[in-house]
């Protein structure tokens, strides 16, 4: 079967591979299509070489066909549609037994730790499959695992209907977030700097605000009036988006923290006790949150064919990376690991 | 009547006034003790004039007792033992109608933005009373507003029974809080570096950790078995403190923001995706922290009277912060503004 690997800083390549072995409880996935993400990016320029190992297959935003089930499976049959919540989770850390397993203390996530889905098959235990309803395109399904992200988030913000929301970075994550809390019958404001994501957005029928050429703080007190916004997201990871998330809270506003800051960065922790505000992380996604994604998805909710910029096929996964690389205004690319 | 005045930076006096009128609703309060709290000492530093007027009366830990009420007053009538909640909120901003009038938009706190307990008698309006049970001292019950504080800030940290707590700073809040929460089952940790706070603590059969001469995180990780407090209280304001808090706190661990920082600081924001942290800013106290402190209090379940390091008569205003300027050591000091 075709695999594709990643072969150091900026090298992906596609090779011929034997069938990994099957146990009992796994699941044989015949892939359709792999979306890039941006954890898949850094891996591609080398950045986490010290968790990824060379040569490894990588990939997690994935949709697939059952083709074949190992002893003891019994959730999923051959030609069952079905994405993967890619967790691998020990089940006995102090934090598994409290319920929260999607932040065990000792996760494996699968394509990073472990062989991903950028290849033709990916074999993995059942517990981690998610069956897709019928009528659900498979290319729109590899987008449910980035929903899943979004419905996290919004579930760790506690967006209820009618509140207003600021949405600070408009990449794919950002769009998604206010997608669906605009489903969950928020308002929504998206900041975003690029023209290519503002129109984009724009064009979902989003409200957006360019921090670059407006005034957010200004802009945000103005439309809630004065106090500011019910739940503030902060996808951006940047130093302007943590400087700026506490001056657009309201008093007692929940603040989510979604980016992935690479180094401990300046805060207004007056604002937090003046306003008592509540700042939540919030990581990958939990059982719930795929089942809500997948709900969204087949509900013909949101508009997730808009969001995919590009697809290759497998053999041409050099050029997916590529593109994905060179285009950072784009969407999702896919990788379409076998025809339908 | 003897009253005290802020005369500008590092000077206050004594001076005879008139009684001030009494409007309805009001009543008249002889202040019996007075605590010195540090924002009391920032006033006397002269950094916070831009707020606080010159040849004001400031203070606002306080016990007293009624004597005389103005027209309309229900709750009260004169030999009332009472303490005030020294907020004075407009009740309609959005914030007040959510029902959080204690961080207002509009907020005035007495004693600050409006004349204070420093002398002997106090007008204030009937709404912000607490009335005091018999048998509590009014020595001790000039701590309840302090206490309340570390009441507000423990139900803002959401603390259960058994549950492990690390409070970051051991001044009177931060022993306060400490206490708090130990009587409400947990299990707690201090980090003080000096020398006569650390001893009062241990005295008062708290577990303590220098963190200038322990390794503070590996001192919380070998006690909580590795993944961290349940709770963690910032009381320091300082980088140091900020910097700590998300290491000691484990996965889903609640942060509360205690300390008043004058200026953003370096946060590590990964830490928060990563273990799904929450933090929560926690300032000054609603009505019911006030009847949970006063309830703490009669019960004798705190040691407060080792909290009270030295009494002044209110003639000697210029001694009482002196004194508490000089004794950075010192947990309170109350001034006598009757005798009883």
């Amino acid at each position: 079967m075709l695999i594709s690997k990643y072969d150091g800083p900026t090298t992906m390549s596609v090779a011929e591979a034997p069938e990994r072995a099957r146990g009992p409880g796994e699941v044989r996935i015949r892939v359709a299509y792999c979306g890039l993400c941006g954890t898949d990016m850094h891996i591609f320029h080398g950045k986490m070489d010290k968790r990824v190992a060379q040569s490894q297959t990588i990939g997690h935003e994935m949709s697939g066909i059952v083709a074949a089930v190992g002893a003891g499976v019994t959730r999923v049959a051959p030609g069952a549609q079905v994405t993967v919540r890619p967790l691998a989770y020990c089940g006995t850390c102090g934090t598994c037994r409290a319920g929260h397993v999607h932040i065990c203390e000792n996760l494996k996530f699968m394509g990073i730790d472990t062989p991903g889905a950028l290849q033709e098959y990916w074999t993995v235990p059942e517990g981690c499959l998610h069956v897709l309803p019928e009528g659900l395109a498979l290319e729109q399904a590899a987008l449910i695992e980035p929903l899943a992200v979004a419905c996290h988030d919004v579930r760790r913000g506690e967006v209820k209907a009618g509140e207003q929301v600021v949405v600070i970075g408009g990449g794919p994550i950002g769009l998604l977030i206010a997608l669906v809390a605009r489903a969950a019958g928020a308002d929504v404001r998206l900041s975003e700097i690029s023209p290519g994501r503002i129109a984009l957005a724009e064009e979902l029928g989003l409200r957006t605000i360019n921090p670059k050429e407006q005034d957010l703080v200004a802009e945000v007190k103005a439309w809630t009036g004065g106090p500011g916004a019910d739940v503030v997201f902060e996808v951006t990871a940047t130093a302007a988006g943590a400087a700026v998330m506490t001056e657009l809270a309201r008093p007692r506003g929940r603040l989510v923290v979604v980016g992935i800051f690479s180094a401990p960065v300046a805060v207004d922790l007056f604002k937090f006790f003046w306003r008592e505000l509540d700042l939540r992380g919030a990581r990958v996604y939990a059982a719930e949150d795929f089942e809500e994604a997948i709900r969204l998805a087949a509900a013909g909710a949101l508009p997730l064919e808009r969001l995919i910029s590009a697809t290759f096929p497998l053999k041409d996964i050099a050029q997916a990376f590529q593109f994905a690389d060179e285009h950072k205004d784009a969407m999702k690319t896919l990788v379409q690991c076998n025809q339908q």
